[in-house]
């Protein structure tokens, strides 16, 4: 670590990102590639996982980076529970990188529930925080949708819904540019008897709440409508829409290519619309966030896929730049107090 | 009621669908036009509603229906509760017809609750049913896939989402040709362990389930890929997920069409491939099936869009007749018999 900065850096310096080299599909390849890729955009990395093999993959590349040694790997079938005993595993060194102020935060695209148990243990919880949840950036037509909890908390209580609208809108307000996003509560109906009894208990907490601009239920076709800046979901409710809605994306340009190679006809147009529709396809694509960060903890940790590619890990490590820069997690802690007394 | 038929008709006669010509946005002209394209077809439809109003709108068209006469109509923004009171309603009269035995099947594009509300009142449930389900049919790139429940029940115990498993399996052997359609459990992880209380408790009970050839758990992604024949989840979570799929779907082509705008090379593309993309865009259409059946009641009920038009009419009469013909709610009782015994 000797040759490693503190976390605080001076002010000219951007904050140190602790990348888990190890977690995920295409690890270490694209770890090191995304890695380089963010360092040459001006960004500070060190890799978190085995160290010979990272400094062997290194010098193929003829280039350089810091690297911790992590002698462990939680693997996707892993339990997230080995994150307790298994010390020297990558995401845990990576995350008491964050802990310990030698790193400013954590970006893992290995398994996500042991990148949540670590952090959960490593840097516990802001206080004021029952519940750290997932934020998910939803692309919509015009922008983004901030989705809390997108898959942290199976079965949540109405103060914890109320807790990560204050979460996301501290999140909307440094990220959307607007100073007072509004705060969409995920049911089945817009008036305010219609949802499930955790839905109208958190209704009624959300009307009341400081600092957070409640709008109201909204339904599913809201999220990628862009009804409002932040939208509020249990973590079963918000995953299983995080993924039907990126599952969707594809079956729907499947469908649309397909249709492009159904006649000459089609063939044809298909060549002259192509660069259009790319546009909308890098839009929708997932890797355009890179990584999904857990809201609440005491620090700052970040969830990606575990396909993720280099150019998602490059992304992953910019949005985790900008959180830090943007000290969210200050904007959150002052969130919750005011929670707290109001 | 004197010229018309008995719900069970002479062998060669299609069986009598009451359609609630007065709730919907569109009504009663699109109720109209959609029963007069059915009649043409072959299909037989009482249309119940204000019976001068609809005998005016008849002549003018120079068409005849037979009309069942309703003073009343429960308007979207009523409570369904209402039914119990108001029962000179249209949705009231028409299901009691099915009741009496006087029609096989009710179809409304009104209020959704008070279509419910009505059925289970007036028709009851089937022995071994705690709660009737609304079923989906949710088109994929290959097919269609049965969501169970789409919204009638927020909350459920275990052995409800168990009944909706037995009830949407009949309902895929009947209408999806398979003659051991597969179910899968809306989860947030294939594991067995995976998912909310709910969804773990029901995973043990559909893994025992006779009649029920269990996948597992499935994930939001698999909805549209058409993974299995049938997901099986609470009325919460199906809704969400119904409303967010058919709402993408609409922000995704709005996309599309935006693109193939968007330059001149990109226009004169659209122009060859838009009967192409055409095809994809009717296959999304919730009008196909036009309207969705409520299973486990003790009679024939469809809940359809209020936005439906008169082809989405016309297609909820033939989705109407097709289950009466395939003995659909016999068949769900004979399964739910089963599973008590089993």
């Amino acid at each position: 670590m000797g040759a490693m900065s503190a976390a605080a850096p001076a002010p000219s310096q951007p904050p140190l990102i602790a990348l888990d080299a190890m977690g995920g599909d295409r690890m270490p390849d694209a770890a090191i590639e995304g890695a380089l890729r963010a360092v040459s955009a001006g960004e500070r990395v060190v890799l978190v996982g085995d160290e010979a093999r990272l400094r062997e993959a290194l010098r193929s590349r003829g280039a350089e980076l810091p690297i911790v040694h992590a002698g462990d790997v939680i693997a996707m079938q892993d339990s997230a529970g080995d994150v307790r005993r298994r010390k020297d595993a990558s995401i845990v060194v990576a995350t008491r990188l964050v802990k310990a102020g030698e790193a400013a935060a954590v970006v893992s695209m290995g398994h996500s529930g042991a990148t949540m148990a670590a952090a959960l243990l490593v840097l516990g919880r802001l206080p004021g925080v029952e519940r750290p949840a997932i934020l998910a950036n939803v692309p919509t037509k015009t922008g983004f949708t901030a989705l809390i909890d997108a898959g942290a908390n199976a079965d949540c209580k109405p103060a914890w819904l109320q807790q990560f609208a204050v979460m996301g809108s501290v999140y909307a307000r440094a990220f959307y540019g607007d100073p007072n996003p509004s705060v969409g509560l995920m049911s089945i109906g817009e008036e305010e008897g219609k949802g499930n009894e955790l839905v109208v208990a958190a209704h009624a907490l959300l009307r009341e709440t400081p600092g957070v601009n409640f709008h109201g239920n909204v339904e599913g076709r809201d999220l990628l409508a862009g009804t409002t800046h932040v939208v509020v979901a249990d973590g079963f409710t918000g995953n299983v829409m995080l993924k039907l809605a990126e599952g969707e994306a594809k079956v729907l340009f499947g469908m649309v290519r397909d249709a492009l190679r159904s006649s000459l006809r089609a063939k044809l147009g298909g060549l002259l619309v192509r660069p259009a529709l790319r546009g909308i396809a890098d839009r929708l694509d997932p890797g355009t966030y890179g990584a999904q960060p857990l809201l609440g903890v005491d620090g700052y940790a970040f969830i990606g896929h575990g396909s993720a590619d280099a150019r998602a890990v490059r992304n992953a490590l910019g949005t985790a730049r900008k959180m830090v820069d943007a000290g969210v997690r200050d904007r959150i802690a002052d969130g919750l107090a005011r929670l707290a007394g109001g």
